[in-house]
C-alpha cells in the first residue's frame, strides 16, 4: 500500500439504497468501489464520512481508500470518468497522510434540506424535494429552528429502532430560508443520529403549520421519546453538502 | 360530443420522445391521451399549444380534447390523478367554448432556458440544465439578446431539416438572468420555429463566451443560414412555462 486518497463525490441518491454496501441492492459505494477496483487492478475499501439514506443526495461526500496505486493523487479523479454511471461524479481527488480517515477525522458536515411549499410539485422535482402543499410560517420555523442549536439530548430525533446509547448531539449553525415556493435549510454539526435532520425538519415542518409553537421544541428535546417529535421527512428532499476537517498537508 | 375540455400540463420530458404521437416511442399526448380514455371511456384527440421535443419539459403545456364525458369540466384533472405516472401531472381542468383549438388560439408563449454555468455538473441536473463550464459574460449576452427583440426572418436559427417556408417571427420579450452558477433565459413570443429557441440561447452562450460580438446578431439574422447561427443546445435545459390566451368566459 502505497497512498491513502480522499475523493469529493457528489451523486443523485434517487435509484440507489444508500451509500453502504448491502447485499441484493445497488448502493453508491458499491459502484463506486467497483470503478475504483477497474483503475488501480486491486479491491479497495472506501471509507465515507458516513452512510446517506436510500433517496439521500451529495454535493460533498467524502471518502478516501487506500491504494498501492501509484496514480498521482491529483490526477486520479480523472481515471474515474467513463467509469461511473451520470448520478455519480467524483469531481476531486488528493493524496492525503496514511491516517487520514473520512468519518472520524470529520470535524463538521453541513447538509441541507429542501421542501417545495406550494400546492403542486412540478414532477421535476419530485426526486429532489419534499411536498408540503399547506402553508408555511418561515418566521415562526426560524424560532423554533433557533431552539434545537448547541448541544442537546437529541433521544426524541432519532429513528427509534437505531439503538444509539449516546444521543448528544451539537448542532453549530440551523437556517431556515424560503426562496419563492421552495424553503431550503442549512443544518451544521460535527455529527448526527440516524434520521436526525428528518426528523428535525419535520418537526420545524409542524411548527411551521402551527400544530406545534416554538417554545415546544424544548419540551420534545427534554421528552427524550421519538413518538414526542414531527414526522421523518422524506429522504429526496436531504443533501449532504460538504465535510469539513482540519487543514492537512497534502501528502 | 357535449365538451370542450382544456387540460393545463406539468412534465418532465426526460424519459419521453416528445409531445407529440408516434410510432414505436412513448410521448407525453400518448400517455395523457390513455389516461384520459380510460376516465372517459372514449377515444379522445388532445390538442396541444405545439410540440416539445424529446427531453423538454413544461410547467404550462396546455391543450384540450373534446368529449361526449359530462364530467364537470373544473373536475377533469381530479379523476386523472393516479392513472398517470409521476412525471406528468395535470395541475388544472376547465370548460371552454366549442371552438377553442389550444394551438390556433394561443397568443404568447414564454419559455424558460437553464445553463448551468460552472466546472462540474450536479448529477440531479442532468436532465434538468445544459452545462457550460467555461466562463460566460452575462453582460454581453443580454446585449446581444436584446438585438433579437421583435420582428425578424429567423431562418438562420431554425434545424436545417424544418422545411418551414414563413420564417418570419417575433421574439416579445428576452431576458438573461444569472442566480449564481445558473444562467436562466426567459423567452416570450407568439410562435417559435423547430429548435428555433435552443439554436437562440446556443448564439448567446457564443456571445456569453466571446466567440461573437453582440453587434454580430444582427448580421447572423441577415444571413439567413443555420450555419451562421451558434449550435443547438440539449433539449434538456428547455422549458415551456405558459401559453397565454383571450380571456374566454369559462363555459
Amino acid at each position: 500500500m502505497k497512498q491513502n486518497i480522499k475523493l469529493t463525490i457528489q451523486y443523485d441518491g434517487t435509484v440507489y439504497a444508500g451509500w453502504q454496501i448491502q447485499e441484493n441492492a445497488t448502493t453508491v459505494q458499491q459502484v463506486l468501489e467497483e470503478a475504483i477496483r477497474r483503475v488501480v487492478g486491486e479491491e479497495v475499501r472506501l471509507i465515507a464520512s458516513g452512510r446517506t439514506d436510500a433517496g439521500v443526495h451529495a454535493y460533498g461526500q467524502v471518502a478516501n481508500f487506500r491504494t498501492s496505486s501509484e496514480i498521482p493523487g491529483d490526477k486520479f479523479h480523472y481515471h474515474l470518468k467513463g467509469l461511473l454511471p451520470p448520478d455519480i461524479d467524483v469531481i476531486c481527488s488528493e493524496a492525503v497522510p496514511w491516517e487520514f480517515h473520512s468519518r472520524y477525522d470529520a470535524l463538521r458536515k453541513t447538509y441541507r434540506y429542501l421542501v417545495y411549499n406550494g400546492e403542486s410539485l412540478h414532477p421535476t422535482l419530485r426526486h429532489l424535494a419534499a411536498h408540503v402543499s399547506y402553508p408555511l410560517d418561515v418566521d415562526k420555523m426560524q424560532e423554533a429552528a433557533c431552539r434545537f442549536l448547541g448541544e442537546h439530548d437529541f433521544r426524541s430525533f432519532m429513528a427509534s429502532n437505531s439503538g444509539e446509547e449516546q444521543t448528544i448531539r451539537s448542532i453549530d449553525e440551523l437556517e431556515v430560508c424560503r426562496r419563492g415556493n421552495e424553503i431550503g435549510f442549512r443544518i451544521v454539526g460535527r455529527s448526527f443520529l440516524r434520521n436526525m435532520i428528518r426528523i428535525l425538519v419535520g418537526t420545524l415542518v409542524e411548527a411551521g403549520r402551527g400544530r406545534i409553537q416554538p417554545e415546544d421544541v424544548t419540551k420534545i428535546l427534554a421528552a427524550g421519546n421519538r413518538e414526542a417529535a414531527g414526522p421523518t421527512m422524506p429522504a429526496c428532499g436531504l443533501y449532504l453538502m460538504s465535510v469539513e476537517y482540519e487543514k492537512t498537508e497534502t501528502k
